[in-house]
């Protein structure tokens, strides 16, 4: 490094370094002590499944979907609807103490809007529930490893790239983990919208029998596809740790020693 | 593996050992026992299908679907329309308790309902849930298949990699077979929501006959493609075995011997 | 194969040779007897479309489609629409039963619903069930070709895979054969969909005259493709025979040798 | 070919002998008679086209669009709107005979009918069918010469295969050329629908000027592109001879010799 | 070529010799007359751009821009909107003369039609029109020159075809001066129709200011994009002539000497 | 050149020498004189934006959006909603003579105009129309110097294409410079679009919070990108400048001597 | 560089000179003082969001999310809604002076309004708005380091590219993070038009429980992936940094020696 030139300040270079300790020190740590753990973990709960009364088992789909359209409600019913919602009580109040005018206002325009309820599956929602904080943390055991590798990689050569190769090949490996991580977690989230999709169909056609099929179709595949999501898991983290495990050595040290600290 | 890094704790190792070697007695079960059984037991469901009194033989398809558009369910009809999904009782009850004032306040937007009845088609649906079964199965027998192949693949070097090259074409077959298996096993939820598409329009335009004979084609579609997927599914299965034993040997031992246990 | 493992038991293998053996005679059955008889009776088919009798001759275009939008058919008229869907007579007269109320109950919706009628091209749906049949026969009869090349292709191995490579083209050559299977026994459904979407349109719009143009074209065009695809499949019989025969030596034997049982 | 298996009987091994020489010899009249007649006959008639006469002269375009939006015509008037596509006299007769009442009963729904009239392109249309049968000839063609090349191909072998890469390209020249036949034979169906979308939009909005000048383009475009079309057309048959008659050899013998007959 | 093989005759040989003289003489007159002629042409259309008198000088675009909504013209203005395309006076005057009565029937629907008046750009049409003529030019000389490279291609053969690679490069080059030749051609179809788009949505909003502007901005980039499709298409005459000249030789003869002729 | 064949005519030629002369000197004088001065001028304007007073400067954001919907303008006000507008007066007021009756005529169809008012953001528009001037500079400097580059390429040859490279990469690189200059051009009219789009939801849906909030972020997006674009403009002319002075000499001479002029 | 041909005059060369060392220094200054201190930085505000009073909590989602639809606001709430947005003052006046006509006006049209309200949440705006300026500050970065690699880079040469291939992968590099910081930074706007368009759904259909839900789910994944988006950006800087660190000398010189100025 030609010696005129800006340079990384003393006090800023052992931050650094002392950041990569810690990256370091976490990824190792993550890769022989938790990801390991993971496994037989995930392998009881898939295991767990198979007992009828487990949340994930199938047959519980057939009694959590209720496609019946419900007359909306009368208005009493509508002001305890949700009271675990009402956290801003106070502005709530004041929208209902002038909501006597108001709704007197608003309602010629009354006619647009759909008011029958249709209720959600609180069976497949608590399932997703469980399941997403599998996810988050599987997003980010992976962004820790990831990092890692990403800083234990040797500077840019002509030849000698086999190391860097297997580095980069770890690296996919964790970041199809990570985006499969980021999808899952979505999936509550895209449920529901898919699922008010049909329920807002069944509201219009509530005598096409297909739509309500339909809805009960969703939800049990949502229960299938957590399931297979949790199984998912289980082998995401076997094939991580074994590639991780197996190749450990030229990911540590890509050119086959360590890499000298830079500052 | 250099000695001052991270390791595995023993009693984990242990048990990943024992993971493992679950997994590979379990695939090859799978391999030379469930999947040859597989082959005979479809092959004479599939000849079955010839008899005109098979569920899936297209036969079936005239007499199933009925394009009637029927008007709407008179109240007390609606009433009893689903009593097998009034699982929840008591909030459907209460619901129509107060449901006379309801119906009273939500009477004026009913005319944006199309409260006309289609019904749903009970011969394809019942088609397509025993299908079911069976992809739910192809699923998980790949899943197995599939992690053992990815835990037996040997670490990464340069070179003698045809072992992995086979092992990671039988995966390939694995994993399509498996999409197939997500896909059809998908087929019943896609079909309801297509046909009540179709029925929607049928609704619209009850003289428009196109609409009722595509409905009548769509649901003959069904019923044919059923049986396309049931032989879909022992072709899948007699390639798949093919496949695996024939290469039985490197999906194994890819490096020519047996992979040493790490731990 | 290693002895130690896992193996198929004696009498599924049995089994299994025995189905082998079943899908090569079919296969070698269908190559050299059923696909070249295909050919000269499609070809006289096709000739026969060229007589102006014929289904299949375009001049049948111009008298088939109906493009008057008719007023909407009386109730009794509607009563006698489709007798011979009435399969489920019991049901259907229990909404009748009580379908007088229901009208009265629907009515007040009745003015969203565009009940005036036009005519489905029955010309047109009489050829594509003619044509649908052969249709299903192409897919069949490829998929049993199919099955036993991909159960004579050999282990996998390095070199000398020029007999392989022919084997990939002949599955190819098939796999697109019956994906045009495919698609061409679901154009009837489509037609009515595609169809239907027109006549909508008329109904909307019915002095707009491109429109009642557009739905006679639309017939013409299904006629003059429902020859064409005849002639395709005569030609996709004529070259599947054509390629299979040339090379019906690798194909049945790449590695030269006919190839051993495993069993 | 191994003696012990399946083989083609005598008399189907000849129909199909026949069946190629009849195929051959129609392929060749093509190339040598019909392909080369067609140019200076297209020639004839591209230079026709300057005629201002020519129906297929731009000038034509400015008269032939009416963008005027017509009330709805009376009842009358709409009687007698279609008398040549009445060939259903019977059905229609029935349907009128207790049209009144359904009238009457309809009426309500009337006012979501946007009933006023824009006349179709008489001009533009009539062009359309001349040139439709001209590019069913070029399908046809094609067709022929297609299944002719596929037919004179060889036996796969490693090597020597040059002459195959010639017949290849034929088939490519030959099936681009037949694709656009397809694509330019229903330029007729898609300008109706087009046109009628744009005409929709001029009944919404008669006195957005720009909507009756996209009419007025979108037919004054059908006549430049028709005329275009038939120069593409002379172009397709001048290049198809000019590569068929240079490598009529290799397409013929591509491997130097006359393909020996297989039964 | 075998002599018992079908061959052109001689009358017909004749004719395509004649044509392709035609072709070669006609494209070597575009060449070397058309095209060197159209580049000091254009470019002193271009200059004369810069005069703020030119229809295509930017400053004519914000006086030619009218965003004002007019209410919907009385019917007898209407009457005398459009008094040139009254072509078709008589069926027109037909429907005028019943049009009282069908009035009076349309009235109720009358609603639906938004029947403010948004005017066309005038002096954008003019410019189009203009500009239209050239690209029509250019389309017909590329396809002449095109259809002379393609005639004078060789005989495929292995080698010796870096001629055929200048050839090719040209018809590349000539087929992206074409096809962009259509796409300008079509702009002022594409034009009507999206800005009658924005002016439906001025119609429905006529005080979302931004819809104005957006009208008023579409207007403006037309006619900065009209002259640069004029200096677009005299930099394309002038990078086609060079090309061309440059490459002359080996387009005429890309095997050194001219091509024999085959008749 | 073969002498017997057609060629450009002296006085053409000349014009062109005199054209390619023209078109090398402009380039020459671009890249060496008017991209060189553009920088130091742009890095000007780009520091000047640090000024909290500059236009660009993103602290104007938040006061330039007014989210209110305001209530339809009185007749009056209408009157005068775009006085500057009122270029075509006499048509105007013509229509508004009879505006009297045809108002009375429209008033029925009032009720599906939302006439809300929403004011654009007069801040942006000013903006965006300064930049609009900067990239139409760009497009047109990179154009000219396109087209000298695209002269100045040699005859086709095989080998010793090094420098045709260069002129190649150089054409990618101003190219996709006139693209971007193209695309930003269009900012003004696509950001009234899209958010013509936002205030049209605003006033159907005034009191979600989220659209009020969406308009702004819209707003204040359009001032960041503004000087980011700024920003990317001055980098342009940078690299622009960079690439075409380092490799001039062979951008000049692709064949290391000054190319022969050819007439 | 021939010498009669045009130059950089000598003051704007000097400037050029200037310029070039400033963006050198700037991004010299930014690769190893700006971007090292980021990362300990950042590090420290993502260990603080693990406390659950940090406003990227997770736990502070349950609480922030309002789902309730509230009645319109009477007018005199409306007066009052957005104060702090009353910039324009004088001109809403105005507006509201003659407001009661104008509304007295437009009550008919009423009906079409949807004026429920919806709150939106004011915790996930403030989030976004705490990290757009992080991501502002990345994109500036970036620009400044890209700008300065760029005009590092040498003439074009055949050969001794390697030095090259580092900094177009930098440059790779860092276009990447600037890419992600132009969408990071957008989330926000496309945060609130998505969260309309579920609360527009939700006003509409107020008794489908999981368009609620959904409207929640929506909620707590911004403030998940904010947090995320915080631990990619300190991902970033820590990335850039490593590699823009471990290859400075080929960045800076990727010939070898620095690169001499030209002018």
């Amino acid at each position: 490094m030609s010696s005129h030139k800006t340079q990384v300040e003393p006090d800023v270079a052992e931050k650094l370094l002392a950041f990569r300790g810690h990256i370091a020190t976490t990824a190792e740590e993550i890769v022989f002590k938790i990801f390991p753990a993971k496994i037989p973990q995930l392998q009881a709960w898939v295991e767990q499944t198979n007992d009828v009364a487990s949340d994930l088992n199938i047959s519980q789909a057939s009694s959590s979907t209720d496609t019946t359209v419900y007359p909306a409600p009368a208005v009493a019913a509508n002001e305890e609807r949700s009271p675990k919602k009402r956290k801003r009580t106070s502005s709530a109040t004041d929208a209902h103490s002038n909501g006597g005018e108001a709704r007197a206002d608003a309602n010629p325009s009354n006619h647009v809007i759909y008011s029958q309820l249709i209720h959600a599956n609180a069976h497949v929602r608590k399932v997703h529930l469980e399941l997403k904080k599998e996810f988050e943390e599987l997003i980010d055991l992976c962004d820790k490893v990831k990092l890692w590798v990403n800083l234990t990689m040797p500077k840019i050569e002509d030849g000698d790239n086999f190391g860097v190769q297997i580095q980069e090949e770890a690296l996919n490996e964790l970041h199809r983990a990570q985006e499969s991580g980021y999808n899952l977690r979505d999936a509550c989230r895209t449920h529901h919208l898919t699922r008010a999709k049909i329920a807002a169909k069944l509201i219009k056609y509530p005598n096409i029998e297909d739509y309500a099929l339909a809805l009960q179709d969703h939800d049990e595949k949502q229960l299938f596809m957590a399931r297979q999501h949790l199984i998912d898991l289980r082998n995401v983290y076997a094939i991580l740790t074994d590639i991780l495990h197996k190749n450990i050595q030229k990911i540590r040290a890509p050119k086959g020693n360590n890499s000298v600290s830079m500052y």
